[in-house]
């Protein structure tokens, strides 16, 4: 079986593991990043990294996901805040011409979603859309095994899709943007409003709540089933997917939000559109496996 | 220069036309289909119809619009009003088998949205939507010059997309479906509800007025604008495309409605997005020559 190395690089930490074309890991290891000591500095921790993982000079290539938005033509980081120093620097070329392996990187999120697409909730199927709801809402469209990221790299930004115009302007978002009304931060928000501030430190106490029968707490979990369904039904309208793979930590709250959800949504989109389905992401290590999952398909 | 057929199958009429890959229509002729008299008599007038293009013999490939959805891998139609006795017919192959052609079909609107993004407004951009605003609101994504049509084929089913949930219910579309509420046929109907049954015979009496400056035809013409720009930033949010090609009947009041649409839109996408452009759709016959582009892109 083909073998591919992935790499998560973040601010605080570099990890890379060695990924079979099934998805199982095989070793994984781990370095401080330091970002701060330069991009070459960076560039050689990763190297050591990677040339101690057992069997790295099998692998067929190797892909990196990074945070914020990355120029994937020329393999370049454009902007970010926890790796200023990397910005504009030819990573992708300085590793592989280091390892003389086809090199790749992407954003972290759209890597992630390239692996859940792949080999995790949308494995096997042709059009998948990944949604995360987690502190904010974020998605990434993946068309036969490739992230489709849009003109800017911005196509999933979904966050920002307006739900509902008559609502309270938070931030830079649009009024209404189904992430200040449906994410971890909106439930959390909402329930302080309600419960008070003590009473609720994330959106876990409010399904707790919500759980236990609690009106007040069903509101706000209704609520924001049917802010969600509007998003599903937005996103099935311009796409059709095959299939939504949701993932992200509030769907630890999924028995008390998600049948909801969904019973709203099939109730917004055509009769002829009901063959979609719903599947929670299954992977533990996305990020790492999406990673190596950049030089299986562009193969 | 290859050339193309291009044939359009509608429930009145066949048109077919030779198209060179450019774009430009070398000679077109029409018959009737007269869809009464079954699959296999439509099926020889088509092939007739072609037969009497002079230079067909030259051309790469054959092309079909066909109005409703069509299961393209198979070339059948899946469900039709104008042409029920064509239903699961295999007319593709067919139409193969006589001529020895490659041959494809797909719906006519997806079809011509082929046409505008390969040769007409979308011409050059990579990931165009196009979307048509007529008696109702439709739309289609092309990637690289391949129309994704979705699970079902319902990709680009966006007159559905709920753009304000406080508003009547008129039919089987959503609450605040944009096609309900910003299409020509709902200016048609909220201008009859302000100027009366006689004043308004359709959209463009609307328009007529707000050019005039009357204020009401004009508050008419802004929420127009607003719903649209709405729908327009939903789109853009899931797809971030390079260009929206837009079309349809209600373009004509181009010069009332659309810097006002565009202007509430570029308030509702992020900052990086900006680089989003509209055109109009340029293509005098969009359905004959996006059918002829179906082999051509296939290719």
């Amino acid at each position: 079986m083909k073998k591919y190395i992935g790499v998560d690089l973040g601010g605080t930490n570099i990890r890379a593991a060695i990924v079979q074309e099934d998805g199982q890991i095989l070793s994984m290891k781990k370095s401080e990043s330091h970002p701060d000591r330069g991009a070459e500095a960076v560039m050689e921790t990763m190297i050591s990294l990677i040339e101690s993982l057992e069997g790295f000079e099998e692998c067929e290539g190797i892909g990196m996901g990074i945070p914020g938005p990355i120029d994937t033509i020329n393999g370049k980081i454009i902007v970010s805040t926890n790796l200023p120093k990397l910005i504009g620097f030819p990573i992708a070329e300085y590793i592989e011409n280091h390892f003389h392996k086809p090199t790749y990187m992407d954003n972290d999120v759209k890597v992630a979603a390239l692996g859940e697409a792949v080999l995790g909730g949308g494995k096997g199927y042709p059009i998948v859309y990944y949604v995360t709801i987690s502190t904010g809402i974020g998605g990434a469209l993946v068309i036969d095994k490739k992230v489709i990221s849009g003109q800017n790299g911005h196509a999933g930004e979904i966050g920002n899709i307006c739900i509902d115009r008559n609502r309270k302007k938070y931030n830079i978002l649009n009024v209404g943007a189904v992430e200040n009304e449906a994410s971890g931060t909106a439930v959390t928000r909402k329930g302080k409003e309600v419960f008070g501030e003590d009473k609720i430190r994330h959106a876990g106490d409010v399904f707790d709540l919500a759980r236990s029968g609690d009106e007040k707490a069903l509101k706000i979990v209704d609520d924001m089933a049917y802010d969600l369904a509007m998003m599903f039904s937005a996103i099935a309208h311009v796409i059709d997917p095959h299939v939504f793979v949701v993932g992200g930590g509030v769907m630890k709250g999924k028995d008390v939000f998600f049948d909801k959800m969904e019973k709203y949504y099939r109730d917004m989109i055509h009769a002829g559109m009901q063959s979609v389905v719903f599947k929670q992401a299954e992977l533990e290590e996305p990020g790492i496996v999406g990673a190596a999952m950049l030089p299986m398909t562009h193969a």
